[in-house]
């Protein structure tokens, strides 16, 4: 299958990037693993310019019908296998299936990070969770913990209050930094929540399901937390893998180097949104989206001197 | 009167900021001299991602609103004088009014190219016009001429192509180079639209109005050509006197230099949207919405840090 562009991944930088292509006439194809990318699962967005409030899902659903609208295909994919010849990209499939490209854009995202303790894995969609917008609504009366010490733990704290009875906040740090916004939010709720600074969880404790934590520190004299649930918001991680194989440049984090238009340092292939390093740790709806604009422009310009 | 952040301009990038800075509980003013800027009077756009279609004006409304809800503050006036002291930088409007901020933003959009000929002004309004979105409803059933060889004037074209009859397209160059959606649906009027390459006009003809145009080269034998009313979209110039009242770094086009934190050379000035050169000729509602909220957050961190 031969296209003009191919774009990895499905999220508000990618689908912005398909939704110009398309409207450049480039035969253009959206690989996607997850729809959405972060923005599908981030709850309420309400700083992305023009609309005051939206569910993430709901965004990425009308950026998608958009991308659509101008003529970009979709297809289900995990890119596993990324190489390049002196005319064309080539991406491969878990399944096996082969596409190719005069260009390509990564729009790839980070990957959430996880807490690396023993049980966790197990314990996954049985008290411990990722996804506070998807499984949040479950706990409704009961007692839940969010970990994390930035911006999106303390949103998951607002958006957990709509259910849970109380709520705890563990942050390794010595403060809990987020907007302020978010924060005097949080600060509303009063008694609801308590803020655990300083402290980590050393050991997860329960049969089936999540119990209670070990904390490494006692807590109002106690290292033990009883608790429903469990959510982990501890930030992200980029995908180093695909951008490696085509020799392209990362920074010391391993997010991708592109300058003002977008481009790596290999020809023909471009990155956008929050797998770049562009606007440091700002990585927002629209800022992706503008990038993923930008980036769908350069492959465009690219393809019409190549 | 003090702000933690004066903002100029009341475009997608002032705006954008101004919502984020609002976020952020900084006390913001916008400094508008004429609401929404380009995007206000640029008709229908369709590729601001996740709306599919919205007038220009609507969108602006709409991002005003997303400000206003945060809590940033609106005043007329047109910005005339810069200043900083050690502390604080100053903005006075023509009015006289003086307003102090910690920090700047300045999303100055550019300005519009006038023709520069002899009766301009004079016709301005009367048969010359540089708003097709507000103006072009004027001209049912009529003869006009778009004068232009990019992108906006095609959708000018096709914009007046609802209302007009007949339809000139003068470019200076070889040809007009557009999206080629925009072209496609442009060639799709048919003879309705005759577009003449490599030409000027020379002269405005009319008593109290403008009645022909003369043109360098003749067009189809006659160098005269009759028309009711012309339009004038071939480009923009960026706002260069307020920020070297500041001694701000401008490139050689004189668009305001910036990093990719929207920082400009001088402390606790930032720039943003099509007044900047960040992403080169690409200037997009989309690409300005970024901008601004990147540069709202780097005028955050630093307020917070000085």
């Amino acid at each position: 299958m031969n296209f003009d562009l191919i774009i990895i991944g499905s999220g508000a930088a990618g689908l912005a990037a398909a939704m110009y292509a398309g409207r450049y006439k480039m035969k253009t194809v959206i690989l996607e693993k997850e729809f959405g990318g972060e923005t599908a699962t981030a709850g309420k967005i309400e700083n992305y310019p023009g609309i005051l409030s939206i569910d993430g899902y709901d965004l990425v659903l009308r950026m998608k019908e958009h991308a659509l609208h101008y003529g970009a295909e979709m297809q289900e994919g995990k890119a596993v296998k990324l190489s390049r010849d002196s005319n064309l990209i080539s991406v491969e499939t878990s399944k096996g299936e082969k596409y190719l490209g005069k260009t390509l854009i990564l729009a790839l995202g980070a990957q959430r990070r996880y807490l690396g303790l023993e049980r966790e894995k197990e314990l996954t969609g049985k008290g411990v969770h990722y996804c506070w917008t998807c499984d949040g609504p479950l706990f409704g009366g009961k007692t839940v913990a969010m970990v994390g010490g930035g911006d999106s733990s303390v949103k998951g704290v607002n958006f957990l209050a709509e259910y849970a009875s109380k709520i705890y906040l563990i942050a390794r740090g010595k403060e809990v930094v987020a907007e302020p916004v978010n924060f005097e939010q949080m600060k509303g709720l009063g008694r609801k929540v308590e803020i655990i600074t300083e402290n980590e969880i050393k050991e997860f404790v329960g049969k089936d399901k999540l119990e209670k934590i070990i904390l490494k520190n006692p807590y109002k004299g106690s290292s033990e937390l009883k608790l429903d649930g469990l959510f982990v918001e501890i930030g992200f991680d980029p995908n180093t893998e695909l951008p490696s194989q085509l020799g392209i440049k990362l920074d010391d984090k391993g997010y991708i180097e592109v300058d003002n238009k977008m481009r790596t340092n290999v020809e023909g292939v471009f990155a956008a949104g929050d797998a770049t390093s562009h606007f440091g740790s700002f990585k927002q709806d629209i800022t992706a989206a503008a990038l993923g604009a930008v980036a769908a422009t350069s492959a465009y310009e690219y393809s019409k001197s190549h």
